[in-house]
């Protein structure tokens, strides 16, 4: 069984600590937490530790917290020789500052602490400083998940950015759609399944082939007509998107 | 039975007579064609017509051609006392030219001809000017689907510019995602997880109370470093939302 010890008790650290309990290759030990542990690893009789310097003997730390509290979070921990991992898409490998062995562990999906994950069906991108250390974060990932992508730390940024905007942007648009319709009194329900079929549209065909509306036909008349239906600040952005399909 | 004819061959004319053809309560008699007859009708021995004057006697007339044309076409249908419909979400009810009972039958979702569509889950917005037709419009909508709303051309039009938002718009960032992705070497699969995980998760979470990210959080730092990634284009794009998203 690999040894494993997470550092912090956000959301990807319950989450990651109720996937690990399934895995039959790893084995969690112990939480280190910064105000009170969470009732998951006191449930489960995992060890609890708020001491940095007691954290236990591992074969692999994850350091699940913030990502602005990282870099400086990780000068704490002592282990030497050890793989030292964090979880984070917009850190750097080497913003771990710890001397140890270091690596990324990212699970890229929008994780909440109440709706429980099916970690199986989340890509996990890693990236270890070390070659040698790379099957053991592989063996990990594998465990619970069925995606695992070699990601270094340019690509993970910029994946970061994208998943900005296939994951807030795209969720801020139905954001704007959903008061559409509350200002005209139409159940937003109806555009449900619309926006299920647009996700799912994109598995068979890229996006740029799967582009339809009246921006990519250079319906004028459609586009005038719609912008006459909207606030100011709606159509500031309905501009903007017509015009980066229409040049597209 | 319900007798129905349809007037065009497009993506809609096509997967409304492919579900009529499975609906117990709905009979299609007749398709009219512009330049050829397609071969679904001729397949399933459903006379087609090139002649406006030659329309069979029927309940309900389906006009599914393009919006721009569907005005103009309606002053040659002869038909009266009889419900003539069109299928569009932007054009009115009033925008019927014919002297017969008018009414709208729209199914909203993104339809092409080649994928086959499930009618059953697609949201049908139904409009008459005579609330006497209004029952027979329904009884044909429920015929292929399970949701039904009644829908004002007023609430349609509005309703219409929401699903640019949630699928024009939605796909292009999709896109915006799938650039940046190519521009480093990454495969986009990776983030299509997230993808229909963000449009599954306002099932049962408003998207306001789902919104999460860099903007959500007002953290200038990642904002900052995201912008540098990107391409002007990109970042016009990403500071517009991201804006969006702060005075919401």
């Amino acid at each position: 069984m690999i040894k494993v010890v997470i550092l912090g008790g956000g959301n990807v650290a319950i989450q990651l600590a109720r996937a690990f309990k399934n895995s039959k290759k790893v084995k969690l030990i112990q939480q280190y937490y910064r105000s009170k542990p969470d009732t998951f690893f006191l449930e489960n009789n995992i060890a609890t530790t708020q001491n940095i310097t007691n954290l236990k003997n591992a074969d692999l730390y994850i350091i699940a917290i913030s990502d602005d509290a990282i870099s400086e979070f990780s000068k704490k921990i002592i282990q030497q020789n050890k793989l030292v991992v964090h979880t984070s898409g917009s850190v750097a490998l080497l913003d771990l500052k710890c001397n140890a062995n270091k690596g990324v562990f990212y699970p890229l999906q929008t994780i909440s602490k109440q709706k429980k994950v099916k970690f199986k069906n989340i890509p996990i991108c890693i990236e270890t400083e070390k070659d040698s250390d790379y099957k053991l974060l592989e063996k990990v990932a594998k465990s619970i998940s069925k995606y695992i992508y070699a990601i270094n730390s340019e690509q993970r940024k910029n994946l970061h950015v994208a998943a900005v905007f296939v994951n807030n942007f795209v969720n801020h648009l139905y954001k704007i759609g959903n008061d559409i319709c509350d200002s005209h009194n139409v159940d937003f329900e109806i555009l449900k399944p619309l926006i299920e079929e647009t996700a799912k549209k994109i598995r068979s065909l890229p996006p740029k082939n799967a582009q339809t509306g009246p921006a990519k036909r250079n319906d004028k008349k459609t586009i005038a007509k719609h912008l006459k239906l909207l606030t100011k600040k709606q159509q500031k952005m309905y501009t903007l998107l017509t015009d980066s399909i229409l040049n597209d």
